[in-house]
């Protein structure tokens, strides 16, 4: 977790966050469930140390309530469905209330056909795409989830921003916990550089390009996070746009680097996939299977000063450590009063 | 395409290159059909540049026929099957082989159930896995395509290899061809630390490790390469163990990190998931959606000397170079007239 650079923070009980996040959105005209389930998926983040994809987001998505983008009162509809594959038109549901849906479908395709398929339509910021690889995996799938959103990161080549900073999500059942990967798909991210600028800390070179798209390693310069491995990592943020966006027939980047009416409005579209680990290999001989080779990583001989950590593996350590204490900074933590009051 | 340093080259015709190398596998008990496969795939890659999974592998493969390791006269047998999915034991066939068989169940899968999913357990080195992903884009699927192999790359955080360079391969149907990234999980593959360490360039820091586990730029001393984005690329790398090795219950690193006597055969696991486009968008509208964001793409700010280049286009123009001639290191070529004389 980095840091909070030249931020007062406070100490909050998960719970008490989560309440306080509940009741921003019920007061919206959401439902208690589905603020609930945001609430959960943003103070999860917040707890595994991803501040980016935490509550911070709250004030963001009241914004796009207010300007109608985010759908209070969603009416998330198969469009159409096979006994493996549904997509699914999310009505500009929250993101995570779509994700959800969209997970317990691919589950549920997954469990009658071995691999299910959910493309999730038009909803908004899906937020940790860990939280529904996770709840898969926890009940005994395999999942890879992907989302596509606005330009943010640069085009490998380019000096604009091009594509987006493209999540990737693999998770599968652990001995304990899910292994779970969750990784976006450029060198840094946004967050990142935000809080580089706060506390004045130069990038790495490599990192960022400037507004005018010149490579920069001054914080107050950077802007547009660089691919992670170059083609590699624009190649992936390509094809998220391709699989979730064009196979959805809700394209974003092509409306946004063409300035179209329709890129004013917030929107992003997701795909998540689950395998039915127990079709394959029984699930018992899989997660021991998955356990011995976390052992043998973790004998292999560390480089000095680090530990051999597996995928996840320090954001559950954040979650325990804080799961009594959270800290928020004071600043946001008013604003979210704010907002509930 | 890197240079091929202090080597004499010769010109080859691609066809006839494609000839020598089923010869080579016909000679060894192969049939000729899926002699010309594995002909066609390593010179598939070959001309598109990649080298490194070119017909160089022929004198690898056959030793693999030697130590018993590959079977020229497998029984590719699907042990497991659903309407979406099929588990295919490969009977250590070569990789091209069984990838080919993989990539059309899983489009056979797709067509009938929007969505397939194919697992090979138990095939030798997989080649390039744009070959098989870029065929069923052909073929109007969207496809993603992940192999699993032995311990080569360093594990994030770790002095020695844990993981292998786990490749990713992800296609599209294009407007023209198919758009169609091929990544390593890796910085630097294994054939850029041969090259390096033929041509005496120092590679860049945070590249590879020394044998013995300490960062190096030495091209003579670097010969594990270091994970793509740290914890990112050997997470990926680790996914692939999991979702290849683990669900087809065939471990590679596990047994390799242990020694044990069954890590002293070559083989390999992989995956293949296609996706049938037009059961979701109309297939012409798709491919339309591709070529305009192509084209936005393209328009951006280009950085100054680079071309803004999308997957698999270098490889395409390489191959459209070099499709009336290849050159061919003159010692290779020797290797595989002897071989197949």
């Amino acid at each position: 977790m980095l840091p909070r650079m030249e931020e007062r923070v406070q100490s909050v009980s998960p719970s008490q966050l989560a309440a306080l996040v509940r009741d921003i959105f019920v007061r919206r005209g959401m439902s208690e469930t589905h603020a609930a389930l945001v609430a959960d998926v943003l103070v999860w983040a917040e707890l595994r140390g991803m501040e980016t994809h935490g509550v911070m987001r709250v004030p963001r998505y009241v914004e796009f309530i207010r300007k109608g983008d985010l759908n209070v009162q969603p009416s998330i509809r198969p469009e159409l469905e096979t006994a493996a594959c549904v997509l699914l038109d999310a009505d500009r549901a929250a993101g995570p209330v779509a994700m959800m849906e969209a997970t317990r479908a691919a589950c549920a395709k997954a469990r009658a056909s071995g691999i299910g398929f959910a493309l999730v339509r038009a909803t908004t910021h899906t937020a940790a795409l860990g939280y529904y690889t996770q709840s898969a995996a926890r009940e005994g799938f395999a999942a890879i989830a992907m989302a596509a959103s606005t330009p943010l990161m640069a085009y490998h080549g380019a000096r604009a921003a091009g594509v987006s900073t493209a999540p990737l999500s693999i998770a599968v059942p652990g001995e304990d916990e899910p292994l779970a990967l969750d990784m976006a798909s450029s060198v840094v991210s946004m967050g990142t550089l935000m809080q580089s600028r706060a506390s004045g800390t130069p990038l790495a070179e490599g990192s960022a390009l400037a507004a005018d798209g010149s490579p920069t390693t001054d914080p107050r310069a950077a802007s547009i996070p660089l691919p992670l491995g170059g083609p590699k990592g624009s190649g992936l943020a390509l094809m998220a746009e391709c699989l979730a966006s064009l196979l959805t027939a809700n394209p974003i980047l092509a409306e946004a680097l063409e300035r179209t009416p329709e890129s004013k409005h917030h929107k992003q579209n997701a795909l998540i996939i689950a395998i039915d680990v127990g079709r394959f290999v029984a699930p018992e001989r899989f997660r021991e299977e998955v356990g011995r080779l976390v052992a043998d990583l973790k004998r292999l001989p560390a480089a000095p000063g680090t530990e051999i950590l597996m995928p996840g593996e320090r954001g559950s350590r954040n979650a325990e450590r804080q799961r009594e204490a959270l800290p928020i900074p004071v600043k946001l933590y008013e604003e979210l009063k704010a907002l509930s009051g």
